[in-house]
């Protein structure tokens, strides 16, 4: 039976105004996790929330993750564990966002205030969190207050995981997932996360599928100390000239990576998934939109998607020891270190993947016949992630958008990464969904970060409506 | 006749603590030219020499060259031109230096305060500005003083050009030589300058040659603003994998420049040339000593001194826009700069240089049929110097380090370049000779910048000397 979601949705237009209200008293609140001194602001950010969630009945524990790594004295943030709703009968969700946001500052280029919600002529909500993360972690909340105004039943145990260190690594926050799937989280059955964005500005979408990133440094060494080119240009073997010709050795500037054996790590394309791109809203000139240029290296969406979404990319990121400055300096560096990252997917081991890097950059290094030292090494590697587009909580998902917005989500995957995902699945063992709020033009970790009014007041809905159908939906 | 010298001699060994409170009291006034809180003090080191100056019964003018380019209210300090001695039968000679120093601060890691001259159980004497070149000027006020008080009468009439911007470009000196070529450098016979250093620690040298110097710099850019690897990673055609290819095509890291013709430019090694070299005292321990490594190109000293001196080598100092800082950061940079420069040789024209380089670079460019944009531009350039060893500046030169030291100096070449040595040449016609002071340990341009007390007084007796010389040599 289709759920009855018109009292709820007639409530959330109600209180529209009320919601936008809580969104400028989050926003007001500058809790940047990356800033030390605006650590306080962090946790005061989290009682905000503990206060509105007690408020609504629900209940909330705090967990300390105890001091941050490299700052003795600083503690990190809490980790807000909420529930609502304590019924054998019901299915249990549990759902995540995070309450830090972003650095800002008005001098960076921001039009408003970045800590004052500020709204135009077009119902663009300008502010600092406004769709990264405060906006969804909010709309949770709005959900609840809805239903109880309406006099609607909530559909589902609520169990929330919000945390205040996602745009700083997350610290603490893995552990504390482990711990907890089988304390505070273990009754889930589902989990969804809303911290990512819409592939364009209208249709809304699911996301079951993300990117991992191995990340390398490669370093030649040589000489003690930097050297004067006009004094010793000649007579040393230069680790600068070593290192770009290792470096263009990687990939080509067609995407194509040329290290052996790791293309073939690529699970193939089947039929099945070649379909799923065709119904994808999304458009070339949605790209060159992002790039500001029409530098793509693929002509038609399907390949550029493919590309984004499913196949491994190389990037070589930069050079740390030699000149970076503007200006002209005639310095042979010592010692250059050249960072450049893999995305993986399906079926890439980490492993495997470190092992045919430096088994190559070896063989290459090799072939310069150089007397400086070379080194290669893993930064951080977090794996890819694919979930089931078919299970249920993603059919559920999916009706609660025809039902919210009256079209079929786009269903996608993500060139980049959200270690939670990961994490979650793995600690509880559950399906994980990502369903966005906000849409491709709300520039989170940018300069005027917004949210647009339809996406946050429909977006109250639908992860209401969201609730609502994966209460009912078949388990398959 | 050989010049009567033992006098002077005797009169500067006498004086050497005096002369050492002299360099004192110029290395306490800390004349930093890149630092425009500083000028007051640079302005304050003009003063001080004028002062010595007159004070020895020399005649000093000063010109201003007017304001610093891009600081509109920044006064450029004072080039003195001095005097001493009017005499139409002398010869005179013009030489040149400069009073203002590098940067130091006490935090970069000196071990004594850098502005307190600071001498130790070695005679070795610490202190910014010491040997560069606060030590070299005042050598030739030492010399004036210790014949006054010697009773020998001064052998020539002496011209004096010393500078306060040397170590920020030389503003607004090249103007002032080309104007006062025909003014008050017009009697000048020969040119000397001392502001470089002996090859090793033992033997003085004499340096005829300096590489010219031709900075380019290569921008690829594509996307408007820098990307993240994991949204966009694969779909754009990224610059630095562009830029990356094209610097692995300049040079192979044997030294060996890849660009067709441009090798074909040098000047053919003469026998007689190649004669020079045997002589030369250095060994492949002293490369390694300054490069902290064994890393070099070559295995003897012959070939590693030619590749320093008389052939071209091309150095990739760096990358403007990448990623330079430590850590991991996953951008795709949108404008990236490469950096490099070539040091440029007799007889490769500056102009031919470039047309080789721009050529190769856009023909490597169409090869990696980039939808990038590429941009290849010369930075700066500054031509090679090469003058006649055989000259009688020289040959007075030759003479007076083997009186004063007992030994034939190193004819040698310098891989760097000092450019105001080829305006000296250019602007009055006149061989120029550059006779240092100071020796190959002592870290010029670094922390704990010193001069040997051997240096600086023998020094003084070799500049005094080479006055003798010069003033009786035949021309040839
Ligand atoms: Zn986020
Ligand atoms: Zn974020
Ligand atoms: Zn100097
Ligand atoms: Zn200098």
């Amino acid at each position: 039976m289709a759920p009855q979601l018109d009292g709820y949705f007639k409530q959330v237009d109600l209180m529209a105004d009320s919601f936008i209200s809580r969104l400028r008293s989050a926003v007001a609140i500058p809790s940047v996790s990356a800033d030390p001194d605006l650590r306080p602001k962090v946790v005061a950010m989290a009682n905000f929330l503990e206060a509105e969630l007690k408020a609504l009945g629900a209940s909330v524990e705090k967990r300390l993750p105890g001091k941050q790594p490299g700052h003795p004295n600083l503690d990190l943030p809490p980790i807000l564990l909420g529930r609502y709703g304590n019924d054998a009968k019901k299915r249990t969700i549990l759902v995540y966002g995070h309450y830090d946001v972003q650095p800002a500052l008005k001098e960076d280029g921001w039009a408003t205030e970045p800590f004052d919600l500020t709204v135009d002529e077009q119902d663009r909500m300008y502010g600092r969190g406004s769709t990264d993360d405060k906006g969804p972690v909010l709309g949770w909340i709005n959900a609840i207050e809805a239903h109880q105004k309406a006099g609607v039943e909530f559909p589902v145990n609520l169990l929330m995981c919000f945390e205040g260190m996602e745009e700083y690594g997350s610290e603490g926050l893995d552990d504390i997932i482990k711990e907890e799937a089988s304390k505070f989280f273990k009754d889930a059955e589902a989990v969804c996360i809303s911290d990512n964005y819409w592939l364009g500005t209208e249709k809304p979408c699911l996301t079951y599928g993300l990117r991992g990133c191995s990340y390398y440094s490669l370093t030649v060494s040589g000489p003690a100390q930097d050297l004067h080119s006009g004094v010793f240009g000649g007579t040393v073997t230069e680790p600068m000239t070593d290192l770009v010709r290792l470096l263009a050795t990687l990939v080509d500037n067609k995407g194509k990576i040329q290290i052996p054996g790791l293309n073939e790590l690529v699970a193939p394309l089947t039929d099945e998934e070649k379909e799923l791109y065709n119904d994808i809203s999304f458009e070339m000139s949605d790209l060159f939109h992002s790039l500001g240029s029409e530098t793509s290296i693929h002509l038609n969406k399907e390949d550029t998607l493919m590309a984004r979404w499913r196949y491994p990319t190389l990037s070589i990121h930069g050079i740390e020891g030699a000149y970076s400055a503007p200006g002209a300096k005639t310095v042979i560096p010592a010692k250059v270190i050249g960072k450049f990252s893999i995305r993986t997917v399906p079926n890439m081991e980490p492993d495997k993947v470190d092992e045919l890097v430096f088994k190559f950059v070896g063989a290459e290094w090799k072939k310069l016949s150089s007397n400086n030292t070379m080194k290669c090494e893993l930064q951080h590697s977090g794996n890819w992630w694919v979930a089931s587009p078919k299970h249920w909580n993603f059919s559920a998902a999916s009706k609660a958008v025809e039902r919210v917005f009256g079209v079929k989500p786009d269903l996608t995957r993500e060139g980049g990464s959200i270690p939670v995902t990961l994490t979650f699945e793995q600690a509880t063992g559950k399906n994980v969904l990502l369903l966005p709020m906000g849409s491709s033009t709300d520039a989170a970790h940018s300069i005027n970060e917004k949210l647009d009014k339809r996406n946050y007041v429909e977006g109250t809905k639908l992860l209401g409506a969201y609730l609502h159908y994966v209460a009912e939906e078949a388990q398959v």
